[in-house]
C-alpha cells in the first residue's frame, strides 16, 4: 500500500519487525492457558525478571496509555496526586485517561528540554500537608522525553533521591525506553531500578512490536492486586501468548537494541542534514530517535509533499521528525537531498 | 509446547487461525497512519458497514471487556442503570470493570437457560421513576449466552420491543456472535440490527483471531464521542492495522463461518458422546460451541487427567466443555472413547 | 404550614428537635476554625470517642449516603467488592452513588426479614479467588434494617465472626442506630464494636437532627486518609461547628434515647391498632419505629386522604408506616380510630 | 468560647447571622416532604427563579465543592475538559474532587489578578480537535476571584463571548457572589446570566448562612438529570427545608446585601490602615472582602499573636486578610491601631 510518501511522523507509523511477526505466528498453534497462563508469557516474564531482578513483577498490557495509567493506579489512592511535566504524554495526549481511571490529580510542573527538575517539583512537594489538597505520591518522568532528549543517570538520581526523601515514588514512562538505553549505552536496569525508579512502563510497540507494553514493579508489593487492576482496567487479553511471544523475541537476543540503535542513527543523520541548511534551527539536542527543529514555513510546505511529519508548534514553526526501526537509510538520504537544495 | 493434555476449557485457549496469522504478518511492512488511519483498518471498517448498513459505526478495541464497557459507556450517564442477567459475563467475570469505568449501576435480573426474559426485566423497568434510584437505560443480553444457548430472533425481538416501548436501548454482548450466527443459520444483521438491537460488541478473539473485538453502533449518533471514549478508555492501539488486517481476513470470505461451524459441530459431537453415558445429564440445550453437563465426581477426576475443562458449579458437579475452531475431530474422538468406557 | 395531613411516611419528614435547634443557634456567634477545627466539633468527637473507645475515629458528613459511601471507600480498592442485602439502602435508594464513587462492585445477597445471613454470603465469600472477579472485602448490614427489624447481638456476631474468618471487614449502616439501641436496650458499642463491627455509619438526621451523620472507625488506621477522602468526597463543610453542636446536644444527656424510645413506642401503638383490624396482616416483626403491613387496597385509598405513607410493594399492597421523634400520641390515636372503623 | 484572638482568616470562620438562625429554627416544627418537597425549599427556589428568570433551574447542595463539581458534571462527559485559572479553588483547594467525580481533565491556564483572560484560553481552545486530547467544554471563572478581585461585566462578556464562539459553556464559581454583586453595584443576573454565564455556583455559607449553596442553570436543559446527579453525588439532604429556609431569609429582604456590604467595607478599612504603614505593599486591588498584602516577616509574627490570618505565599511574605459579615468595626479598629504603631 505504497503512497510514495516517506513517513517521518512517528515511530508508531512503522509496522512490525519480521522477527516479531514470526514469533507471534509461531505461537499460534496449539492450546494454552488463557490470560497469561501460557508458556510464551512465562518465558517473557522470566526474561524481564532477569533484566530487573527476580523480585520484580511484570505484567503485560496492550497500550502505552494503559501501562501508565494502571501502573500509577496500583500505587495511588484517588486523593493522592502525581507530578508530571508540562509536556508529558499523560498530560497532553491521553485524553484524560489518567484522571478518569485513577481519580487522582495530575499536577503539571515546568520542564526543561522535556525534563523534570527538582526545582520544578519543590513548590508542590514541600508545601505543608493539607487535606484540602491532593497529597503528592508519585513523580512520573518520561524516558526518552517527549522532546527526544534522554535523562542521564545522575539526572534521574537527583529526582529519585529527592522524591524518596519526601516520601514519593518514582514512575518512568518508558514507551521509548529502548532508544534511551541505546543512547545511554546502558542496560535497562542501570537507569531505572538502579537509579531509584520504583516502577516502569516498558514500551514494545514503538520499537518494532505489533502491540504490547509491560508494567514492571521493582518489588513484589503490588503483585496480587495488579492482576485485579489489570482486569478491571480492561487490559487482560485472553490470548496473552501473542504478547509474550513478541516480548520474548524482542528481548532474547538484542532485537530491541538493534532496532533502537538503527532508529537513533537515522535521527542523527536527519539532524546532520538539517544543520547544513541555512534558516533551520535544531531546537532540542538530538539524543535518541527524534529531531525537533524550526523550519521556515515554505520549507515545511514543500517537504509535506513528500514526507509525513508533524508541526509541533504552529506559532514557532517547530516540527518533529522521527525515525523508527523501519526507517531506511535511503529514506533519510532522500530527505537530506531534498532539504539540501531548498532555498526559501 | 505439547503437554499431552487436550483442552476443552475455553475457546480462548486456542491459538489463532493460520489465515489470521498470515493476514497480520502481511500488514507488517511499510509505514501507515497510526491509531486507525491505515488502509487495513479502513477495509475492515467498510466490511462491517457492509454487514450492518452504511449508517453504522464500527470501532476496534482489544478485549471483550473493553468492548462491553466502552459500548455501554457511550450511551449512558453514570446515574443510568444497565439491566443484565445473573449469569452475564459483565456481572460474573469482568472484575467490576463495568461499574468502575461507567460509574453506572448494573442491575442483575434472573435468567432462564442463560437468557433474559421480559418478565425478569419488568420490576426494574416499570416502577415509577425516582431520582433515589438509577434510571434504567440499557438492557444487555449475551449471544450466544454464557450457557451456550442461543436467543432466537423472536426472543430477541420480544426483549428489544419491550425495551424500546420503555425508552431503553438494547446492547448485545456478542463475544461469540459467530457461533450464534452459524447456529441460527442467519447473517449477523438478521438477529442484531434487524431484530432491534441498538449496539453490539462483536467478538473476534474467541473465534480464531489473535486479538480484536469491534463495537458497532447501528446509527451515527455516538460516532465522534466514541473516538474520545476509546482513547480515554485506554483502548486506542497505535498500530491498529494489525487488528484491521485480522478482521478483514476474518470477514472477507467466510473464515468466521467456517471456524464457528467447526466449533459448533465439535460441541455437538461431545454432547452426543455424553448422552450415551449413564449418569451424565446435559443441563443446557447444546446450541453452539459449549456443552454443560452434570458428571459424577469420580468421572470428573478421571477426565481431568487428560482434558482441561472447568467445573462450573462445585455444588452440583456441573461442568462446561467448550470447542473452538482449533478443536480437532481426533480430540473429540479421544474424549468420546474415554467417557464411553467409564464406569463410575 | 399545616396541610391537615398526618405524615407516617418517613422519619425524615419530621423537622428537628427543639434542643437541637437551640444548640445549633447557640453555636452561631463568634469566630471559630473552619472545617472542623472548632470547639463544638471537638466536643462532639470526644463524645463519640467516649462511646466507642478512645482509639476510635469519628468524622462528620452531611448525608447518610455520604456516610455509607465514604466509609466503604476508605477501606476498599475499586476491584474489591461489598456484599449487601437485596433490600439494602445502598442497593435500592442511593442512585448508584456507592458504585460511582468507590468504583467497587456491590453484590446483592438474599435477606430474611431484612437481614443478611451467613448462608447468603457463602457463595460469594467461599469461592476461589480469581482476578476475573472482584475480591470480597466488606460485608455491610443495616441496623435497624430497611424492614424495621433489629439484628440481635448474636446475629451480628454470627456475621462478623464469619466475615473475619474470611478476611472481610464488617460495616454497619446505622442511619437508625438510635432506634436499634433503644429496641435492644443496649448501649451503642455493645452491638457494634463489641459485636465485631469494624466501622459504622452513625445516623443523626432521622432521629431529630437537622443534618449530620458520623462515620466511625473503631481503630485509627484510616484516620489521616479519611480527611482527604471526605474532602474529595465533597463532604467537608466549612462551618462544621453546626454539625458538632447538634451531635453534642444529641448525645450529651440522652436526647437520642428519648427520641428513639418515643418513635419506637409510637410504632408499637400503630402495630397494635393494625392487628385489631380484620384483613390487615403485619408482614414484619415491629421491633423499632417502622411498621410493615398488607392492607386492602380500598383501605389504603381511604387512609391516604388523611395520612402520608408509602406503598412499599404495589403487587402485594404492603405499606410502610413510620414514626419519628415528632410523631404525637394524638396522631397515632387518630390513626387507630380511623382504621378501627374501617370496613373494606 | 472566646480566645481573645481576632479572626481575619476567612469568611467561613464566622458563624451564622441571627436572621439565618431564626429562619432555620422556625422551619423545625411540623412534618414536611423530604428531599426538597417542602414549602421552604419551594419558596427559596421561587426566589432564585425570580432573580434569574423563570426558565432557570435551582438545586441546593451542602458544600461549595459539591456545587462546583456537580454543576460541571451536569454538562460534561468525562472526555471533555474544563479550563480554569491557576489560582482556581477547584485547582488548588478541592483535593481532586472535580477530577474524581467528573472524570474530566481540568486544564490550568494563567491568570492576571486572579482573572482568566481570553489570551490565556486560546492555546487550549483553538488547537485542532484531536481525540488524543480531552475536548474543551467549559470555562470556569471565580467571582469574586481567589485574590479578592472582581470581574467587571465587560471582562465577563469578553470571556463568555469567546467561549460561546468556540462552542464552550461558561460556569461561574460564585462562592462569594454576594460580595461581587455589592462591589459591582449590580443585581445578580446582570453579571451572570445577562453577561453570558451559562450556569452558576451560588454561595450562601461564606456570607452568613450555616450551610447551603445553590447550583443554578439558566435554562431547563439539565433539569431532570441533575436530580439524579445530586443524589448520586451524595448531596441530596433529606431535611432540605433547613437549606430552603436559610436561603429564603438570605434573599427575601436584602440580608445577602447587608452582609456583603459590611464585609466589603471592613476590608476597605483594613486596606486603608495597611497603606499607611511603611514597608507594607498591597498586592491586589481591594475590591471585595479580601486584602492581599506583603508584610515584613517580623510584622506577621507580631500580628499573629492577636489575629488569625493566612500567609498566602511563604516565599514573598504575602498574606491574606479577610472580612466577613461578622467582622466588627471594633476588630478592624484594633487591627488598624496595632499595625500603625509597628516598627519593623
Amino acid at each position: 500500500m505504497d503512497t510514495g510518501m516517506i513517513s517521518l511522523a512517528s515511530d508508531n507509523y512503522a509496522g512490525a519487525h519480521p522477527e516479531i511477526v514470526a514469533a507471534a505466528g509461531a505461537a499460534a498453534a496449539g492450546t494454552a492457558g488463557a490470560y497469561g497462563a501460557d508458556p510464551w508469557t512465562a518465558l517473557a516474564e522470566a526474561r524481564f525478571r532477569k533484566i530487573f531482578g527476580e523480585e520484580s513483577s511484570v505484567f503485560f498490557v496492550m497500550t502505552g496509555t494503559a501501562a501508565n495509567v494502571l501502573a500509577i493506579d496500583a500505587v495511588t489512592r484517588p486523593f493522592e496526586s502525581v507530578l508530571i511535566s508540562d509536556c508529558a504524554h499523560m498530560h497532553m495526549d491521553e485524553c484524560g485517561a489518567p484522571e478518569r481511571f485513577t481519580g487522582s490529580k495530575f499536577i503539571v510542573v515546568p520542564s526543561e528540554k522535556g525534563k523534570l527538575t527538582v526545582d520544578g517539583l519543590r513548590p508542590w512537594v514541600e508545601r505543608e500537608a493539607d487535606y484540602h489538597r491532593s497529597r503528592p505520591k508519585v513523580v512520573s518522568l518520561t524516558q526518552t522525553t517527549e522532546y527526544g532528549t534522554v535523562y542521564t543517570v545522575s539526572e534521574i538520581k537527583a529526582i529519585t533521591d529527592y522524591a524518596h526523601e519526601n516520601g514519593l515514588l518514582v514512575h518512568m514512562d518508558g514507551s521509548r525506553i529502548s532508544n534511551a538505553a541505546e543512547a545511554l549505552g546502558l542496560d535497562f536496569a542501570a537507569f531505572t531500578k538502579e537509579a531509584g525508579v520504583d516502577f516502569l512502563s516498558f514500551g514494545g510497540t514503538k520499537n518494532g512490536m505489533m502491540f504490547g507494553e509491560a508494567v514492571v514493579f521493582f518489588s513484589h508489593e503490588v503483585d496480587d492486586a495488579f492482576q485485579y487492576t489489570r482486569k478491571q482496567g480492561m487490559q487482560l487479553v485472553s490470548k496473552m501468548r501473542f504478547v509474550g511471544a513478541q516480548f520474548e523475541a524482542f528481548l532474547k537476543d538484542g532485537l530491541w537494541k538493534r532496532n533502537a540503535a538503527h532508529a537513533n542513527a537515522m535521527a542523527q543523520k536527519m539532524a546532520e542534514a538539517l544543520t547544513r541548511v541555512p534558516g533551520v534551527t535544531l531546537t532540542q539536542p538530538v539524543e535518541a530517535n527524534a529531531v525537533f527543529a524550526i523550519l521556515p514555513v515554505a520549507m515545511i510546505e514543500k517537504l509535506h509533499k513528500k514526507f509525513h511529519f508533524y508541526v509541533w508548534d504552529n506559532q514557532t514553526g517547530e516540527v518533529r521528525l522521527m525515525a523508527s526501526f523501519a526507517t531506511t537509510a535511503e529514506e533519510i538520504q532522500t530527505f537530506a537531498e531534498e532539504i539540501q537544495g531548498m532555498t526559501v
